[in-house]
């Protein structure tokens, strides 16, 4: 990549099931954080781009305007930009293409989901819209069901164990008890994880992800504007991004996202780095399977070790790679438009060194890894600090 | 703009009421038509964005998956950019950072819609959530009442009357006759304008565009490619990008829409020129009265005279600037994620002089102009012919 593009301000607002805080209210907490974060003011921002993944979450056909509108941020540009759970990282990398083709120099990149005002089937049911809307949904998909199939071949095809899965959720826990922000912050036992209730054999319900409200959003500025914030630049070396086949039982592989495969080369040659280089990460566990196959298919581990990878601590703080140290989708939660927009805060703050006890001790490369649906579209996006 | 992008390929598919095509079925159409165009195949293009507006017409949460995987796009890149009715001229603006950033040489940007799946009154709903979720919507708020709204205050303030509403759906009805992929290919009077059923004072069915079903693809190019197709490219020289509040009470005027002002001055002053000019123009006539605010808002005529403007025929070919002479929203069709791709594949024809009995005679640069919702986002683009 030609162009020298760094996130100069961070924030994720608190994530949870937020009854005092309306879809826009949890936009504003999130904005007000990252420009307080860089030191600046609203006015201070060229050009905004909202993430926001579903109309039926938001009641609301145009939801980026809602933003806009109770941010005050009128007459500048702002649209939406949607890649179902994947949309805070296209969103991040609309936000590198505003900077980096020259239409502006300080961009705001929103994210924000209000999912609770919905009942949990219900936004179960919205999101398996996330599946082919004529050969999948209709028939009953959701996405357990996607990531039960993605899990069941795994552990036929790797001998992946259902005690495995578990463990990437207790370590998500262990961590997401330490991030005040993080929707369900308290750790969980291995038993605790197995004896809860089955959702899609094999996933139980601490294998899934939290049906989560919530903020997150960055600052980006070029090259040249970049030194004139509060806080060190973190720049964005790497942008991949993929797509896969609508249907899975059109892919060539059950157990591999070849789309988080294809992304992430792409971001790696972007960086001119590997995947040993990379200090830190946050990957899409929207199921603890997810998290286990993104890293084979990010290439932290060789493909089908990533079962022993967890049960060897090997992505714990001191082990081989960090992840989701945040919580995760897991811990911290997922609403699903602000889910890429609050990885990419996690990385500046990791960069930055300012994770307290959940800091990646002397972190200087970081990784987001972002799936929309079952891997139809991925974003992987590589920072390195200043 | 530092960067020169073209478009190099444009096709609109035939827009109507598609009982015969799913939305994915449109959209390669559409994209057939565009690679055919310029002269290339599919594998020639290195990214793709796609414009849906709405989550509800396409019962599905990644519209744009579905688009790529019935196209057999992946693994390259591809996402959706939303911005109401103002979506397509989003995604072409994102596909123009995409070139001029340097992240792709070839961009395909797809818009399509698949309105009529729902009945009309149910359309109606579906895009009235386009308005305030919290503040208008739910009180019964939709688009014939936003803009019969903005024509009483125009009426009130300019004079304005519902003859001259009347003659801009005879003019697009003329044009709309004439272009054999609109939706109402027949020509109308003033007397059977004035005589349709009331909609929302003063608007009438005539007033009113299209519940449409319809894609359009361009393929874009950066400067170092742009000779490499079958046609002459059609350089993009100016995009402007504005918003308002999501409230039209909150406006500062109602006959007024700042965003296409705003919108406006921004890409003039990109191309470096000013409204004179511009050779041909598609506006985004949603309703009559839109289209008359769009003439004085864009600066063709003087605020206040858009009416008799349209009465002295200054917008028919042979006038000062010949306006939506594809037929407009108003009888080509108004497919709301379409609308925006479909404006540039126009003008690109007319630039190229491909345009028949409604060719705009020796047309150098002409001008498209999107509107989201009541005005909440709008888009402005120029484009010059080589």
């Amino acid at each position: 990549m030609k162009k020298k593009v760094a996130i100069v301000g961070a924030a994720q607002g608190k994530f949870g099931a937020r009854g005092d805080a309306s879809h826009r209210e949890l936009a504003f907490e999130a904005v007000a954080g990252a420009l307080k974060d860089a030191g600046i003011r609203l006015s201070d921002v060229d050009s905004m781009v909202t993430s926001v993944a579903a109309d039926e979450f938001s009641f609301s056909l145009q939801p980026s305007a809602q933003m806009h509108d109770y941010l005050e941020f009128y007459p500048k540009a702002n649209f939406r930009v949607e890649g179902a759970c994947a949309s805070g990282s296209m969103a991040i990398r609309v936000g590198w293409m505003t900077i980096a083709s020259g239409l502006a120099d300080v961009v705001l990149v929103l994210g924000a989901e209000k999912m609770t005002e919905v009942s949990t089937p219900q936004a179960t049911e919205i999101m398996g819209k996330g599946g082919d809307a004529i050969w999948e949904y209709p028939f009953g998909m959701t996405f357990p069901g996607y990531y039960a199939m993605v899990a069941r071949a795994h552990m036929a095809t790797f001998g992946t164990t259902e005690e495995q899965l578990a463990m990437v959720a207790v370590k998500n826990h262990f961590y997401g008890s330490q991030n005040p922000l993080a929707h369900m912050q308290k750790e969980i036992t291995l038993e605790q994880a197995l004896k809860s209730f089955m959702v899609a054999y094999p996933l139980k319900l601490y294998d899934c992800s939290l049906i989560t409200d919530g903020a997150a959003a960055v600052i980006l500025a070029s090259e040249e504007r970049a030194g004139d914030f509060a806080k060190p630049p973190v720049w964005i070396e790497g942008i991949g991004t993929a797509t896969d086949t609508m249907r899975i039982s059109d892919r060539e592989s059950i157990h591999t996202l070849k789309a988080t495969v294809v992304a992430g080369k792409e971001a790696y040659r972007h960086a001119g780095i590997g995947p040993d280089e990379i200090d830190v990460a946050t990957v899409h566990d929207c199921f603890t399977i997810a998290e286990i196959c993104a890293y084979e298919d990010l290439g932290f581990c060789p493909k089908g070790e990533g079962g022993s990878f967890i049960e060897d601590r090997q992505t714990y703080i001191g082990g081989k790679i960090p992840v989701n140290v945040d919580g995760g989708l897991k811990s911290k939660g997922h609403p699903i438009g602000a889910t890429g927009v609050s990885m990419a805060v996690e990385i500046v703050k990791q960069l930055r060194g300012e994770c307290g006890t959940r800091q990646v001790p002397g972190a200087e490369v970081g990784l987001t890894h972002n799936v929309g649906g079952s891997g139809q579209v991925v974003g992987v996006t590589i920072y390195r600090k200043d």
